[in-house]
């Protein structure tokens, strides 16, 4: 049978999802917790990766498994046996026509960035930018991403794929010091939500213009983004598998 | 001349404030610190010291040296050798007269507590009871411990001084499914907010009654009390100078 779950996890001390030889990795923590309750190896498979540093509030991912277990024990099984930096929110047996990535119909990552003073009890969670930012900048650049781009000079091209996407949301809002950034899109490359973050902390720093973000979008990759914001401030938020979530 | 700083500490990977061979430690690390930056080997005294673990918002400590720097310049220097788990918030030239542990008039300490899912992401920084608080009952439970009270139940008592303290304020809010405690004293003695705090929890989690609590604290070190709250939870908030702070 086909599982699903959901996982949360910070993301400090992993090199990233994806399993690598003599790395820590949140795929591999999790693939030993479902070997230990099933005895099974199985290969799970994840809306998406992370990168190193990443944190996720809802990744998800599936695997298929012999062993019969109620859909809801799955949550105590695991987090039986995983460790303390990864915690599985819910489980449900799903459809084999399910597949974590390419059923994923929209994806929401969360960027976090400080404009207060530099924070060692926050540093490992929230961007230490720690100088103010034009949130209103910020908003008006945002613009020029939404909706279905060429996003070649906004992310790392593998040659695999294409780098036409499409972004519904970029939501902005500074609550106590503290800048949410939010991305609604149907998929973002890789690195992509944090050179578009990167940018927006350029623009509303006043380091560079909207102008300038918006000629290196239309350059389709041949004027590449340099602004990568760091891995701590990111979390992937949430996948839906529904139009209408 | 004499040195006031203000610092802010992630306790999380500190063998708490106070040097001890081989370990870690907050004392250490700014000791070496103001080392690089003099050649002055110096002891900095503390307002008290913190566990380890245990995190300071706004820890005081003083020390004195030769070398003539100016005030605020102790900010950037020391920042610039510190690890970045610690940084120096402020700095000031005080008079001779001024001691960090024995100049201090009030303290302020918050204990966070999670009544939420475990989430990983914030397991360092707030304790995760991750069950429902009665914060009525914990609120009428903290009024025993106003007042001058001999804390004896509530403290180790190492044989050094006396166990008598007067706290004026313990303050319960729940915000977002986090409940944080804030303490105002004169002063605590060792694991003394851990000690309530656990006792607190207890009681809003309807494991112990108020009563139970009472008698604890009316045995004056007959009965101790059993129940720490874990370390990650605790922060130093703030060490008051002055009388109406």
């Amino acid at each position: 049978m086909r599982i699903k779950c959901i996982v949360t996890y910070d993301g400090t001390h992993f090199y990233g999802w994806q399993i690598q030889p003599d790395k820590r990795t949140v795929q591999e923590e999790i693939q030993k917790a479902i070997y230990k309750i099933t005895h099974e190896e199985v290969t799970i498979h994840s809306s998406g990766r992370t990168d190193a540093g990443v944190h996720a509030v809802g990744q998800v991912f599936h695997f298929d498994i012999n062993k019969e277990i109620p859909e809801k024990q799955w949550i105590r099984a695991l987090n039986n046996f995983l460790p303390d930096d990864i915690y599985i929110k819910d489980s449900f047996i799903v459809d084999e026509s399910f597949h974590a990535r390419y059923s994923a119909k929209k994806k929401e990552y969360r960027y976090l960035v400080s404009t207060k003073p530099y924070n060692p009890i926050e540093r490992l969670y929230v961007y230490q930018h720690n100088r103010p930012l034009d949130i209103e900048a910020m908003r008006e650049c945002a613009q020029i991403f939404l909706g279905e781009h060429d996003f070649a000079s906004f992310c790392v091209f593998n040659g695999l794929g294409d780098t036409i996407r499409v972004i519904q949301t970029i939501d902005i809002q500074e609550e106590d010091g503290i800048v949410t950034m939010r991305f609604v899109g149907n998929g973002f490359r890789r690195y992509m939500v944090r050179l578009i973050s990167g940018a927006l902390i350029q623009v509303g720093s006043h380091w560079r213009t909207k102008e300038f973000v918006e000629d290196l979008l239309n350059s389709k990759g041949k004027k590449k983004c340099l602004f990568k914001a760091k891995p701590e401030g990111l979390y992937l938020q949430e996948v839906y598998y529904e139009e209408d979530d």
